[in-house]
């Protein structure tokens, strides 16, 4: 059997909104719509159930369902990797479990954050082991600081490296310190790291992340595979310019107006954005103004 | 119908831990164990399913199951609060009712805290408002930022005690300028305000809070109670004396050691205390020596 | 010679701004009036050069001349208690005389903070018991997080309490689980603790603070004075009322619109307020109109 | 007149640390033996009065006359970069001014940050502007908020780089996205950002950054030219593999160790180090151990 640690994840990956209908009931035709369409793009493969697919706000089955509908709508070999964390470790077993059997390649575990005080290098430490181990496919951890406020300490993320199951991680704190240091210490090991964010991906990659999971792919997937590419290929005043020209509307679409800011710009591009749950609540029109403003000066719109 | 402000909140609750075998699954029978001495301390009745209870690590039917189990065990007149609270908007609604059928007096929701960055003013009111709408019984909010990242400011809550279904809060924060300043601008309403610590009861209580949901007092339930009654006597000087002794041990359970450490304090006072759900890990040996020392050295043991 | 810790720190200090003419300068004559006001109102005595003296904005000799006026001008008994607070211990020291030179009665030390990464509790201790114990006149800790961003822990106000010349602690963060901390461990040596603004005076009065150096003072003389006196008499209810009436007033003049704020609200009851030292910017009239609002819908305007 | 804006950053620059005495005196002696040696390395010039200075607890006099040492020991057409920040708008102005005569070329100003918050846009706006107007030669932003506890926003930064006078920005808090956004918005002016920190220099650079600010060049100055020179010449795959080096004994001397740290690394390489004044305190033997054993894993011992 060839090791897990084989899999190729240099590459983009969108984090994939939940399409709902006005009565926040998930709507799987609109996401095989998107789904279509993102296929014409040159994504390495699509991440189901991150922080993107509000997967905070659906229920167990939901969850699995999701996946199932983004295998079954993916262009053949696109990398299905399904968002599969709860906070406890049983539970984030079992939902691993159903992720395998509903079709995706890879894992993505975000850490359990509620518990902050208790929430140890060991804890985490043990928590990634025992589901690492129960897991049929390969493990992504996922550190999200922004919406836990818990993160992983290198020491932790070099010592999971070594776990035969666990082939890279998500960061999304973009600390680009940080990465350096992550590659160096496991790079041995086969183990890859992927930026969180178009933000940061030209920073990160000359440090050695090899692939990005960028929530503004959504919108400008192609832009976004030209920076990757670009990157790649050692074109660094191209894509010095196409980074710098990114920047604004990323943060547009995750930190100033999150979900619903990028469910707004999706319908820009052709793409069925639509309403969040429940308690995120629509951006004002000001807001929209502010956030149209920012893909306009860079060009986008 | 009486209004749902008639209800009185003044006096202590001990939110309950959730006890499990070494198998992590629930264990009803040493809850009713538990339920069955607690009953004995003057409570004024029991939190079921708050961040002591673990019920981030339960799945939906156990939340149900457990307030169910409470219910039945507790002593008449005491008053059950459920934590009903879920990430979204719809799933709170739907586990406050259930929680209602299961036999709850009071549902006790706490702050949605995912998406930390829109979880505005705006976006509590909506939350609050449509559950608080929708729920049969009476609401109190919880805020509890060491888990959660978020808080809700003084204008939300003051805007949300007009709200007939929304009866308190629980502010486990402690900040005691905002205690004062919310029940200034809420008291009118009949609205009530619960200490969610024993460390800073007496502080909380001379600008206004009515009572306690203290971690504490599922171990040093009695020395709870008198401070609470000292409190409300005007004895200050003996509630300053046992007020000062129960810091130590209470935040020996609650910010240095959790759930775990609360589970330990719980058998040295003949309760079932048990394993916790993980990722939460079992004490160190070291972190019993120093939890037992601030009991100790305090008179407690 | 009589013990420093017989020096009995019960009372209301107010936090003297420092006058300063359009160009800047300093205005002693401005302060000799202020100070002959307040001379009226029942304080203990008079903190110069705390935060609300701007102290950060003065010179070394400025900061000794202001102490002088103060003594000067100030009524018979009043205890001066000056900020002699710098970020290297030997400037410390320095400082400590010359206010003690100046006329200060007792010398209130700024925790350092630049290097916030290495002022561990080691590096506190070892600051305190050097400036301390070089001190001609007793010392009073100072810590104030909101504008130092570090805290001395418990352990750390428990340790130096030991110390002969180390009198007190001005606590200006609040927190009333740690107030009644230090008040336990540091009672038997004569140790004071004073709250650091009239927001929680009652809170932290209740657990044991005996004094309070609160901005608001400067303006609210009287009535931070008259909390002060029930608290020391034991009548909560009365308390409780006033201290509510404070706490917006009071958070205008500091957490919401600083020194700027409190010198506006100086010149509405009578004293010289003036412009603060730039980079500090005057208030806008929307800030201006918000803490009026403040004041008067607690019946002082 | 030549404009300030075509003076090159692009380089790297040591933050020279302050040579003391055992009593904690300046000994100019040993500080012109280091520049000696630093002069035969290939940097573009020294920052004096930096962080890494101590300047916060030197007095004004001991500033000013370290700026005089340097520049005379200093290499002819190194840069000299005076940190000439205080918290006051005037005395800013009268240090800037007192650096310009001792022979500074170029003034860095730190953020003014005790009132930390009052210190919004405009505040720092009118600051930098009053500053920068009357200074007679060009400043530099200096924005590090591990040690102030505030930032400077991009937008603040985009404004200011309009000025003539202000030619660039030191940024030490590492922000890749941020470094992006302001080289950016700022290029068109001849506006340069600097890295503040060895730990991500390639990152910063790729998006724009020209020079390096780095406490490790103290001790590993070759070393940090080198990836200096790699990134200029696009040589990205040794740039990385230098520069994962370099993070972990930049850590050490910075983040981890401060300017203890820095000190002990610099005799390890032949410079004078010396002991920092109180309260910094020295390194215990077990942080010297871990430090070494950050430089010798990376080869560098």
């Amino acid at each position: 059997m060839a090791s897990f640690k084989q899999i190729d994840l240099s590459g983009v990956f969108p984090p994939l909104p939940t399409p709902f209908n006005q009565d926040e009931t998930v709507n799987h035709e609109h996401l095989r719509n998107n789904v279509a369409k993102w296929n014409e793009i040159g994504f390495k493969g699509y991440v189901v159930q991150g922080s993107n697919g509000e997967y905070t706000y659906l229920s167990d089955e939901e969850r699995v369902e999701l996946v199932r509908t983004v295998k079954q709508a993916a262009a053949p070999g696109k990398l299905i990797i399904a968002g599969s964390g709860c906070e406890s470790t049983q539970a984030t077993i079992n939902m691993t479990q159903k992720m395998a059997e509903a079709g995706a390649d890879v894992a993505m575990v975000i850490t359990p954050y509620y518990f902050k005080g208790r929430m140890t290098n060991q804890a985490f430490m043990h928590h990634y082991e025992k589901v690492a181990s129960a897991s049929p496919i390969p493990v992504i951890l996922y550190s999200v600081p922004a919406n836990t406020g818990v993160d992983l300490s290198v020491d932790v993320v070099a010592a999971l490296s070594q776990h035969p199951n666990i082939i890279g991680i998500k960061d999304s704190a973009g600390d680009v310190t940080k990465f350096g240091s992550m590659v160096q210490r496991t790079e041995a090991s086969g183990f890859q790291v992927l930026a969180g964010s178009a933000s940061f991906m030209l920073g990160t990659y000359t440090v050695g992340a090899v692939g990005c999971v960028a929530a503004l792919a959504n919108t400008l997937g192609k832009e976004v595979c030209q920076l990757h590419s670009l990157c790649k290929e050692g074109k660094m005043e191209e894509a010095k310019k196409i980074q710098h020209r990114l920047i604004a509307p990323n943060s547009a679409v995750t930190r100033k107006f999150g979900v619903p800011g990028l469910k707004v710009a999706m319908s820009w591009f052709g793409y069925y954005g639509g309403p969040t749950r429940s308690p995120l609540l629509p951006l004002t029109p000001e807001e929209v103004d502010s956030m149209r403003a920012d893909f306009q000066s860079n060009g986008f719109l």
